[in-house]
């Protein structure tokens, strides 16, 4: 939500020498990103972001990021392109941080995806999943299920601020994810954080799936669940079946699901919620009072993560096994 | 630094809807403007920036900025021009804000600017000064010399903790400058914190003057002033006379100052520095320490300030009397 390292005109002037995309005409520091700064470029060659990446990130992770965003754009799918220098070098240096330029992609978002949005969005998932099928870069997910037991005790009892009893309940729903997890589904190449705000529209067409600082390898049945809890639930924490029907008909219609994968989407759902909650919960007792950006309220994935254990069939999320 | 009002997609579609720019391709926060909440919006038309109006800003004064960037517009002067909706209407409401969208200009600022972009800068001062001539709106200055006293008392003895015997020392320096104060030279629309940041360039040449909302009408050698103590002193505090030698050359060549003016200088620098010196140290008490925008050192400014209370003739700003 804000620009943590300063580039001055002189610094970006000097940077772009490097580069063969023109002089700059306008540079602004924009407000999208959480973890890096941001700016918006245009030049006399087009429109581009350039990142300068802050410390939460881990530099040994960029250039899986960047060749994957390189191989996505090859193969057609709309993300933002780094751009090499005369070099051919993608990861450079500016004011002490890893920095890089990528393609800047129109396109807007909004946190209340419509059900042709989310049958769009679908789409996009499963084209990135097929169009990784070849790509040879390999990162694993600290954030998958084998990471949940440690992220829940390093919480403490400090959930109980939020939620009297919460402590005991989270262990026990994720004994029980974890005695049921599939471990062998499907593998490849997953964004693992396709929220509606990583993913640009222009009316209900898909003009780029973006941020990619969570990509790695996991399950894609796994990453299809992260986008039911990030697309599916309204604002008053319902719900809505009719969207999620949509997302999964739209991945089906580039890639067809198992039916092991269908068979474990309830599984999957409880798994990504809980995710989702033990990050944020994380996040919302380590996040300092004073930090420029406010965590996510932890509750709202303690809903979802309710909704899920309720649910035992993959038609409940308007999955029909053909 | 940031944007304090969000605006989500639906509320862009549906505001736009009132105007005939076409839709949106693209809306991002930028981190430029650090009272008001600042989008830069792409339609299928151009470029233009949407500026929510936070609470530091008096609605009343809106009308009276709005204007005067229109017939700056209109006259040449190359800065945002407010666009009107179906209606004729430029100011608006969006989410309980005061909302205008402007044109976007190319250009990139820096904060040490050469004696070349000194030179373009004073004469696009004075082109602003020249096509304000026919202007009909008024707004007084608030913060003009008969302000400072009470902005003084009202710091208290809070100056102290940056630099003993201040608080005395300000005093001493504000009544020589009201003592010598010039009353009678002409008058017009100033843009009244013409800094480097808010001067945009492609090389050396101006490509837009932004950010009038301080615009008032007061001596226009006063505007000058105010460029000299924000352009033409170095990062070490040292005064750089061949920057000033080009601000006042590049002024004059299309606004030539009188006798009267060219006399005054001195003390209007002093008056600038002083203005600048008291609101920063005014901000530096009163901004609370978790704020987002950290306010200015007004150190700087006593710096400055002490630099003009040397210095007796227009020569030593490099003005030649003809």
């Amino acid at each position: 939500m804000a620009v943590y390292t300063q580039v001055s005109e002189d610094e970006l002037s000097a940077f772009l020498t490097d580069y063969d995309i023109g002089q700059a005409l306008s540079f602004s520091g924009i407000t999208e990103g959480v973890e890096n700064s941001n700016y918006r470029l245009k030049t006399t060659t087009g429109d581009y972001i350039l990142t300068l990446y802050e410390k939460r990130v881990n530099v040994d992770d960029l250039p899986f990021f960047m060749n994957l965003m390189a191989h996505m754009a090859r193969h057609g799918v709309t993300c933002p392109e780094p751009v090499a220098d005369q070099h051919g070098t993608v990861l450079k240096t500016l004011n002490g941080r890893a920095a890089a330029i990528v393609t800047f992609l129109d396109g807007t978002s909004n946190n209340t995806p419509s059900a042709q949005r989310c049958r769009s969005a679908g789409h996009a998932l499963a084209s990135m999943h097929v169009a990784g099928g070849d790509f040879e870069g390999h990162r694993g997910n600290a954030l998958d299920h084998t990471a949940w037991a440690d992220l829940l005790a390093s919480c403490g009892d400090a959930g109980e601020a939020l939620k009297t009893g919460i402590t005991a309940m989270a262990a026990t729903r994720l004994h029980d994810i974890l005695s049921n997890w599939p471990e062998d589904l499907p593998r490849g190449v997953c964004h693992a954080d396709l929220f509606p705000d990583n993913v640009l529209f222009t009316g209900d067409d898909v003009t780029g799936i973006i941020d990619f600082y969570f990509a790695c390898i996991d399950s894609h049945a796994y990453d299809l669940s992260i986008m039911l809890n990030a697309w599916c639930f309204e604002s008053d924490g319902s719900f809505n079946i009719t969207k999620s029907r949509q997302l999964v008909a739209g991945y089906q219609s580039v890639r067809p699901l198992s039916e092991a994968e269908i068979s474990a989407i309830p599984t999957l759902c409880r798994g990504s919620a809980m995710r989702f909650f033990l990050t944020r919960l994380y996040d919302w007792i380590n996040t300092p009072k004073d930090a420029q950006v406010r965590p996510h309220n932890p509750m709202d994935y303690w809903t979802r993560l309710n909704f899920h254990h309720q649910v035992n069939t993959p038609e409940a999320y308007g999955i029909d096994r053909s």
